[in-house]
């Protein structure tokens, strides 16, 4: 690790990068990678214990010849040729009931009546069962032969005395669980669980039911990491969130490396001039950071550091690049130090729906969809920033573009590794552009469908569908050329035959202002104005579109060119992804005026310059339309309530024709 | 339900049975199927709550424009042109920090320092990441252009303030907790959890660590069931082994019902006479059983009471039915009751390895083992007995034989229902015949590998090896034409090609007797004596072979057939699967003596006549030959250390020729 001054500002500089794979050998170099201890516990307490030493059969499983079913033990040459209309007549000489063994011996002609689970006694060689068996005072009737071994389990037939049953390392499931508590076991040695502090380094963060200052976030990562953690049977000890400075670092640090085998710490490890745990780390104890970023990303200021046979993990500050990889490094380095001898990695094999791209010298951790399609799985891409969290809970996973492979080929087979232990199938997958009326919608289904949404853009949505990416996408795309939206789009974007467009509702676009209107905005022609700053929509949206139309139509008629108009509007190369970001900017004071829909506005308590209507329909995958949950989706589009609810938002006009097929 | 006295005994009949898919509605009839009400959790207890409320974000996400990157915040039209050999000079006019933003505007030709996770300040449109920059006193050289928005993540665009972030219903893995802390939220409404009661029926059932007497058998399901509660998150109220006597089962069932919102017992409920769960039920209150058995296999006696508007599900008494009917069934009940919306099944898609037999009036569970060949899963049908327990182990799940549908075909595509969340991958499968120096084997691999193993005997491993269920078949089966081990096999059942024949070892087979030889048993011979009662080994055996070869011996030395030498043989048509369940026959005294391998004996501490030694081999799959951990498997039969280990069992003989190739 280098540290240099440069013009009086301290730079640290990550010049010995780990790639994912190496992580265990280089830190297996100055930390073994192995359980910490044997403790010996109850059964009741041994599910998701890992096993400390070879478990041998003490007992035979059956430990007696059971009898299967309820009926009667016989000896098979005594019932052969026993027919419905002719039943052998046998002396039933006892019975072995439950636990209540009858312990002579059966001889030919005669018969033990025998329970499920009951002791076969010694001669007999078959059980037939009470269905093919009449009873007649001390006389059964058996209406069937039986073949030698029926409906018996013989002892030790299940599980041998003396067999190896569980090897050391194995996680007790509920399955070994059942298996040990068959054997009588009372109690098994197992590993110890490392204990695990954890805390959160950042003075921007706040917890939970706090106040934001402006610049300050909530803690995430003492939460996800933790439960995390819990999913692998780990409870951590909990230090909550550092401030960012030396001592605070060197304090919390210490207090958790006494009080742990473990520490796993968020944030403070990226390159920035205030980043002190590297440091603290190395003043700690030795031989401190010993990996010192790894080639991944998101991931790269991932630090692991031994200090005095401790190990601490230092991840990322942003929750989905801490998350994936806890996921990918830490989750199997945890498992490893309890004692699990083989750990298997979380993934699935998926076909990936569209080009992702990777880059040099660093690995690329890319978000993914799980879909399900005839038995196939398929992963779509999220395009997504890495301090995203909302991805969270659309991810399922997340692929590995490999270092130095420039991008993976769309229809490629990948691993997909999962977020969490279940690959969750949804019923319904919409991508598109974000609208309230989509959630009320879904709210609207009974029962309520297992479903994604994506909110990525309208254009991104179409191009799922096309891609076989989503069932239903949103959309509010402007042509130019016809000043209509939607229609002509399918045509265009090669969706003909693929998809299905469906009529949705109709959204007041206009110029979202400061409460009061205080820069006195009536129209467009202000944004030129010196002392008003703008916030723009991305480029691709339909209100980009719409606010480039009305820029030109002003400039024509201003007799100038439309980037002269363009130029001198301040901010206008500011682009927000979406309605409620625009009116979050002008609510925060980052700009005087923004472009969006009226409900924006409104849940922000903003004015609101109405400029046009734009038209929000629905794109359905054809290979999706006759979907149970796809009907019922355009079935409540049509419903009076849907027009109710969606109508009483502002800016909302649901016409009577919603839900109707448009092409 | 019928109840009626025939010959003096209760007898109950069955009449009533419910379909699995049908259980949730005709339950439905009499137990409303949702939750028990609704608490508030602070976020740390959250994890695997299931949301009782939609929640809405009360906040932005970010909630401000943040930079992605350590970098300088600029005007992107302000370093248009900028490049490696003509930077652009910008003034820094400030610092934004993580948690102290800069608070005024960045013009043009300026620019603000920024850390990764800090506000990017009002004006800058983008931020230029510090690797491209140099920071020289007051002034930056920026040596590449920026374009809008780039490196910033603007505020709204992860989560937006008001949007339905997640619905009623919804079950909180660490991915939501990560979102809601994000929120800032500091507690969520959630649904109560039910409280659930567990007692185990039977008085043949003992608790851990005691001992056994014949006939009984230990408390698997208290565990096994517990196991599986907690695995969804419920904590059982325990209370063990209830005597099946009914005022036993009345005052357990009394007090659980008043304790608990649920309770779950298991055994008591099969149609045998001593079954007194069925009158208790309908005696403790209205309307006692609605199901009376599900149309199941296994599974059959599971029963459904609603007593006074709380619930009992019956399950049956062998573990492995109890487990597979507490998946398919009550799990999903309980996700109901527990609040879930969605309640996914745990299955996966797979392809049938062999055919599997169904049934009329009754859909059919067959436990499988998953195998992964080539990005496919295949699903091995594994023959077992109801009672099993080692199947826990083995089988990752079981498939489906719907009712009335006679069977599944070898390479039809099923679903595997799992038995736990994961999906285990086994590095090696190994089916056959059961023998110690397999674990022996196993065991001296490093690192130890996963590892199937299922003793089926020699004839199934070597099918399982021909329908690539399996890497590899431990076989010793005696060709009765040319009185050699194996060898002839290959060709017979089409493995040519298809597998390849390992030198294994020799095993000393004889005749175990009861310690002291009390019956004087010196040969086969004595077999035929009246007093005397054998326990043979199942038709296919190596072992049952050679018997039957000696016995054709015998035969014509005596002038008479084979059948009348059999037929004079007590116990000759007994059948006992592995040669530990003949000695524990013999141990226990339900046989005087059995045919079998010398080290079972020993390990009973029995007497042995040795009769001849037999050959017991590895049959690989082709397919497997060249996977590292076969290969490893093949190289640790070669080694001094094996070779030591299994020489040491009494009656084993290991050649220099072990893990050689034959053929």
């Amino acid at each position: 690790m280098g540290i240099f001054v440069w013009c009086g500002v301290l730079v640290r500089v990550f010049h010995t990068l780990v790639s994912v794979g190496d992580v265990f050998s280089v830190l297996g170099g100055y930390y073994r990678l192995e359980p910490l201890g044997v403790e010996v516990v109850g059964l009741g307490d041994a599910l998701w214990r890992v096993l400390a030493v070879d478990v041998f059969a003490p007992v035979d499983v059956p430990p007696f010849d059971r009898s299967e079913v309820d009926g009667f033990a016989v000896v098979c040459g005594g019932v052969v040729g026993a027919e419905e209309d002719s039943p052998v007549r046998l002396r039933v000489v006892g019975y072995s009931r439950i636990g209540e063994p009858f312990l002579s011996e059966v001889r030919f002609g005669e018969a033990v009546e025998v329970d499920t689970g009951a002791v076969v006694p010694r001669g007999a060689d078959a059980v037939v069962m009470v269905e093919y068996c009449r009873r007649v005072g001390d006389d059964v009737y058996v209406y069937r032969p039986a073949a030698p071994g029926e409906n018996i389990a013989f002892a030790g037939s299940d599980v041998l005395r003396g067999d190896l049953i569980l090897s050391r390392g194995t996680l007790l499931t509920p399955r070994e669980v059942a298996l040990i508590s068959a054997l009588g076991l009372r109690e098994v040695a197992v590993f110890k669980r490392p204990k695990v502090g954890l805390l959160s380094i950042g003075s921007e963060l706040r917890g939970p039911g706090e106040s934001l200052r402006y610049g300050e976030v909530f803690d995430v990562n003492t939460y996800s990491i933790s439960a995390l953690l819990r999913e692998i049977h780990i409870e951590p000890v909990i230090y909550g969130v550092v401030g960012d400075d030396y001592s605070s670092v060197f304090n919390a640090l210490s207090k958790a490396l006494s009080e742990n085998d473990v520490v796993i710490t968020s944030g403070g490890t990226s390159a920035g001039p205030t980043d002190i745990t590297y440091r603290v780390l190395d003043e700690l104890g030795t031989p401190g950071v010993v990996i010192h970023g790894v080639k991944v990303k998101p991931g790269k200021p991932t630090v692991f550091a031994v200090v005095n046979g401790k190990l601490v993990v230092g991840l990322p500050g942003f929750p989905l690049s801490a998350a994936m990889v806890f996921n990918l490094v830490v989750r199997p380095l945890l498992l490893k130090i309890m004692g699990l001898d083989v750990v298997a990695e979380r993934k699935v094999s998926s076909v990936l729906a569209d080009r992702v791209v990777g880059g040099k010298g660093k690995e690329h951790l890319i978000p993914v969809i799980l879909i399900s399609r005839g038995g196939e799985l398929i992963s779509y891409p999220i395009p997504t920033a890495s301090g995203s969290i909302s991805v969270f809970t659309v991810a399922d996973g997340f692929i590995r573009v490999p270092e130095n492979v420039g991008f993976l080929s769309e229809g490629e087979r990948v691993e997909t590794y999962l977020l969490s232990g279940d690959v969750r199938s949804s019923d319904l997958v919409v991508i598109g552009s974000h609208d309230y009326g989509v959630n009320i919608a879904l709210s609207l289904i009974k029962p309520r469908p297992s479903a994604k949404v994506v909110n990525v853009g309208s254009l991104a949505g179409l191009i799922a569908v096309g891609k076989g990416g989503c069932d239903i996408a949103g959309t509010h795309l402007l042509d130019e050329e016809t000043n209509k939206y939607n229609v002509s789009f399918i045509d265009k974007l090669g969706l003909s035959g693929k998809a299905i467009l469906i009529r949705g509702y109709s959204r007041r676009v206009g110029l979202i202002v400061q409460r009061g209107n205080p820069k006195r905005v009536v129209g467009v022609e202000d944004l030129l104005r010196g002392d008003v700053v703008f916030i723009n929509r991305n480029r691709g949206s339909g209100t980009r579109t719409l606010l480039d139309m009305l820029l030109k139509d002003l400039a024509k008629s201003s007799g100038v060119s439309f980037q002269e108009v363009s130029a001198r509007i301040k901010g206008y190369s500011l682009e927000a992804k979406t309605h409620t970001a625009v009116a979050a900017a002008v609510a925060q004071g980052r700009a005087d005026v923004g472009i969006g829909i009226e409900y924006a506005a409104d849940l922000y308590g903003l004015d609101f310059i109405p400029l046009r209507e734009e038209h929000y329909d629905f794109v359905i995958n054809s290979a999706s339309y006759g979907k149970a949950v796809v009907q019922e989706f355009i079935n409540v589009l049509r419903s009076v309530e849907f027009r109710e609810r969606l109508g009483r938002l502002r800016g909302y006009k649901v016409g009577g024709d919603v839900g109707s097929v448009l092409q």
